[in-house]
């Protein structure tokens, strides 16, 4: 069957950012520049011109700007995103006969016989017909007066005019007629009659600045309460150092220390009420005494579900009050949606059918045979009330942005549908877009990316289980690059309640310190859970084992603070690295240097010059043995850094404030565990 | 907005083969067999199964077969395509309850408490629950009966029936009570009910063997007049052994001799009567001489058209003659299609609107500014009777299709807009499939690969001007692996009447032989302009020109096809080599291995065993310097040929017949211009 239109000559190819074949928007950030490519090209040799378009979802119409050919049929634009949220784009493009009637002409005046010439081969040159050109050229431009609009009309019938005038007007030798600013008059109304456009418009996502750039701190509050209080229980084996059951007013009491350190998101497990049915001991003892407060995760009693609150935690009014103190201390709450249910859930009797049934009339628990988790029901997502799942899952995510939350961790997404994420996130997104959801998906990786696409604004990674320089180095390469930055942006957790690596284990406060490091440098996005982290927990409950003993899923714990051991002075000073070197706030620009000890990692990350701040070039080089000092030499990938071969140039490292005059691409370093890195700021470089 | 159905919880990504979004169908030939892999996924633990749909547009439904896992959720399946034309596929993949439940009651058995048990934690395993999940068991083998057909369905209701009598006994051990035969027939009949589908059918073209491996004569028909006739005309200094205009008779005479150097295709340039204003002359003058006959691509006089053809040629009647002597030779005829018309062309006078108008009333004929083709009316596709013009081009092939042509060669097509030719080539394989185009497009790459994106079969290369190691080795493989080779076939020529290459000007014939083994064993496709390539054809019209000295373009000539020193029969020795080794019948398998001499390029292709014949490999080693012998140290990649690490293995020289001994990786050659190659054949190989 022919096409509606047979004379759209001009074929458009492989557009990017482009996800999916345009299913998936690309991510970007609020004030990035986009920059849009494709191949664009027509048959023949008439000039082509391609245009992109984009707009804001909130835009009337088309915001427009010109198409530069690369060559080889290549082109680019760009533009700014200045709102967050949806934007789209397409290019439109066509044959310009008036470009190519410029072009051409100018070949035919170059190649016209010049009878004044002393060349005798320029005198001889065939006559090249210029009169008729110009006469076309007159059509040409009367078509586009035709299309023009106010006084560009009158404008352009006189250029066409003066064109048919020198026509008419014999000369030996004809000057090209158009000054610049006449053919970019003439340019502005483009004969769009056969222009070709993308098949669809292809979408973009816009976050805040907080999705790209954020540092999280995980806490418990029920571990909150101050270690001095008379009000603690008494010591058991279990819980040699008991505390009371911590409050939203203990949390609030924290704020300024942990807003000191540099955190800009507070992050809080659920805090809705536990159930009691098959409550978990501490350790996981699947034998808890009466006292025992039960995981948080096992969410639901008859005190409610999702949409309450732990009585124990205070009232929704504490609660208002901790967000505001929150947001007092120029910080975020983050909260925990675990869409899983304790068998007292309320869900569970309202909606039986959410849950499945067994021949024995019994509720299905979580199992991964032959494992058992009887204190926690799954929701069946095959239910045929599916819709009415749905609707309730997405409005906890409302109830709870309707009291001013706009950043959820959100518990093993993984296990249900990606179709249904893609609605939910989509649906909360009309009204909120800059609503926050970080992806606590452990799993294989098409399934994170997966997730990813479908909306999860951030992601855990496999960061903790990459400890080795190639394994690092292949990983965040990965991650950091396109396609897969395109959608998946990483969010780095030296550890969580769930995962204290061996490293950790047996690495002592050198280990505590590398990953730490590693991870506020590799990705902009990174998180603790603390106090743990910081006080260097590092007992796991039994040998083999991530799980930590004594682990606050399962019980209070009260900690010290103002242990001097702490390393919250090193977490305090690399958050501020963070804030003052824009280099560390993206991660598109990570690039790994070669070093000649397997046990040192280099790599730097860059941001360009703005008007308000000179380029910022940062290069890390961190000792992976957390036991003996390790030395070698880095070769600098000098272009990356903007150096010049065989340039001196001083680094200054931001951990200690010593500076180092270097020199070329090949440098020494030495690094003691103690020390565990360098954090250079390279100073005059070029684009300084 | 929700979707209709939200259960629908596996997702398929990353199909392959697929080319842009499924708008391009993957090009693949008869036999082959074809493999579909994708990335399948759902949340959670439930088994995925999936299967793979295709059929060929002649099918009645679906065929099917199931796919396997690869881990990582990656997913494969392969099936054969028996017939030419177009094929589509899908996949289809649900949660396999059933399945799942087979895994988890596995576990669930290994993980029973056994009271016989030695081992003191053997015995006191937590217990399993086995009869709760034989239960369920048998509900699902209760659903599965339910779709089943015929004899099925009693069969699995005895097993649901066995599955719950056994639960109800009650056992100290359970055993797993399903054979593998149970299981088969259980798996016949999945719940599709949920089951995910790719957005649409992806589309694949499969074209019959000659448009994968066909070796091409082209010849002027005017020029094969026998040498030794009374009726040639006087010689002139133009033409100083000038001979008689050659007909359909004389080249049927040619055509035993053609097939036994081993052609399968030859190629004839336009066969239509040729137009007299501006003509050019010999050696491409414009001052002809009334006897000059003219360029052939100068299409059109008041003889006729596109479906005429030159009187002096012969008839229909010969026509017809000359097809089906081609045919009993073992041969097909390829005409040209040159979308192009003399000033004399009856569309011109027909269809005047298909043409572009000037202002002074003249129509306007082909022009590069300053360059001027007089001679020659371009088409004018942005006519608003475009429609008309694409019915009477796409009836200009149904006429030859009609007279038994199904081989192409398209002149310029890309002059001509790309959408014209998706059309018109869709719609001639509409009811012939088994239609040859190859294109003639020497183009930037985006263009070249959008025609073949379009439809055409093969395309002409740069291979001309890919003479030295490192550019051969990467255009090739760019051409010969996907995406590329998912669309594009090339087909090599050394010379054409247009491109007379400064290698063959200049290297004498050695660098005759060096390009044809490059091009018989680059590629299985290939052509030759012949007599002049054999013949040694090597003068320029002038230095720096790729113009032959008097073109055949322009003027008749006589060969002597008897010349001792033609490369006959080494194209003879060739074309047999190519025959009787399938490696050299495809190009999927090229591979280029390292040689510590950039003078000498050295690559493999291998064929698989077949049940009519053993594995075939092949390695080739070419002298790239036509002057001195080169020699150097060949770095096999062993896996690559079948070959063990250490192995000794013999290579029997199938231009020569000599064998040799070889061993491991590193072997040395050493190659005299006047050899220029080693073609081995590689013996004793594992496969063999």
């Amino acid at each position: 069957m022919k096409p509606a239109e047979g004379r759209k000559r001009v074929v458009l190819e492989c557009i990017q950012p482009q996800l999916d074949c345009g299913h998936t928007p690309a991510r970007r950030f609020l004030g990035d520049r986009i920059a849009v490519s494709a191949a664009i090209y027509s048959d023949g040799h008439d000039h082509v011109l391609a245009r992109l378009l984009y707009k804001h979802r909130s835009d009337p119409g088309w915001l427009s700007t010109p198409m530069t050919a690369l060559g080889n049929d290549l082109w680019s634009a760009e533009f700014t995103v200045d709102k967050i949220g949806p934007w789209s784009f397409t290019i439109q493009a066509w044959v310009d006969h008036f470009d190519t009637w410029c072009a051409d002409l100018k070949k035919r005046l170059a190649a016209q016989p010049d009878p004044a010439s002393p060349d005798p081969e320029k005198r001889d040159l065939p006559p090249q017909d210029i009169p008729l050109a110009l006469t076309i050229g007159a059509t040409l431009v009367d078509q586009i007066a035709a299309r023009a609009l106010g006084d560009d009309t009158p404008q352009l019938k006189s250029i066409a005019a003066s064109l048919r005038a020198l026509a008419g007007k014999k000369s030996a030798l004809y000057q090209y007629p158009l000054t610049a600013s006449q053919e970019e008059l003439a340019a502005r109304y483009p004969d769009l009659g056969f222009a070709s456009t993308t098949e669809k418009e292809l979408p973009l996502w816009v976050d805040r600045e907080r999705a790209r750039f954020s540092s999280w701190y995980e806490l418990f509050p029920r571990s909150t309460a101050p270690a001095a209080k008379e009000d603690q229980p008494a010591a058991t084996e279990d819980q040699p150092d008991p505390a009371r059951h911590g409050t939203f007013a203990d949390v609030e009491l924290l704020l300024p220390e942990i807003a000191a350190m540099g955190f800009d998101i507070l992050y809080l497990p659920p805090i809705h009420p536990i159930g009691r049915a098959f409550r978990k001991g501490s350790n996981n003892s699947t034998t808890p005494g009466p006292d025992d407060e039960g995981s948080p995760w096992a969410i639901g009693s008859p005190e409610g579900g999702h949409k309450s609150i732990h009585p124990k935690l205070g009232s929704f009014a504490d609660f208002d009050h901790l967000v505001a103190a929150v947001h007092a201390n120029g910080m975020e709450l983050a909260l925990d949606i675990a869409f899983q249910c304790s068998p007292d859930h309320p869900w569970v009797t309202q909606h039986p059918d959410w849950f499945l049934h067994r021949p024995d009339g019994s509720i299905q628990y979580a199992e991964n045979p032959p494992k058992k988790y009887q204190d926690i029901y799954p929701l069946n997502f095959e239910t045929s009330d599916w819709q009415g799942l749905w609707d309730e899952l997405r409005s906890v995510f409302q109830f709870w942005i309707d009291r001013g939350v706009r950043v959820f961790r959100v518990d093993n997404p993984h296990t249900k549908p990606l179709a249904f994420w893609e609605w939910c996130i989509s649906e909360l997104h009309r009204d909120t877009p800059g609503v926050i959801f970080l992806s606590e998906a452990f799993t294989r990786p098409h399934l994170m990316y997966g997730l990813a696409k479908r909306g999860f604004t951030q992601s855990y990674t496999y960061f903790t289980w990459r400890n080795e320089k190639p394994e690092l180095q292949a990983y965040f390469e990965e991650i950091t690059q396109p396609p897969i930055s395109d959608f998946f942006t990483p969010n780095l957790w030296p550890n969580t309640p769930d995962i204290l690596h061996a490293t950790l284990q047996t690495g002592g406060r050198a280990a505590f310190q590398q990953r730490l490091i590693l991870a506020t440098t590799l990705a902009s996005s990174y998180g603790i859970y603390g106090p743990s982290f910081e006080l260097g927990e590092h007992i796991p409950i039994r040998p083999g084992s991530e799980e930590y003993l004594h682990s606050e899923k399962y019980q209070i714990r009260r900690w010290d603070r103002r242990d001097p051991n702490s390393l919250a002075p090193l977490i305090t000073l690399l958050n501020q690295i963070r804030r003052t070197n824009p280099a560390l706030q993206s991660d598109l620009s990570l690039h790994f240097h070669p070093v000649d000890n397997h046990q040192i990692i280099a790599y730097s990350k860059s941001a360009p010059a703005t008007d308000e701040s000179p380029a910022n070039v940062i290069l890390v080089v961190v000792n992976l043995d957390p036991r003996y000092e390790q030395s070698g030499w880095v070769d600098l990938d000098l272009k990356k850094l903007g150096i010049r071969h065989n340039e001196n140039f001083e680094v200054e490292d931001l951990l200690t404030g010593n500076h180092y005059l270097w020199h070329d691409r090949s440098n020494y370093v030495a690094i003691h565990p103690s020390a565990t890195a360098h954090i250079f700021r390279i100073k005059g470089t070029r684009s300084e």
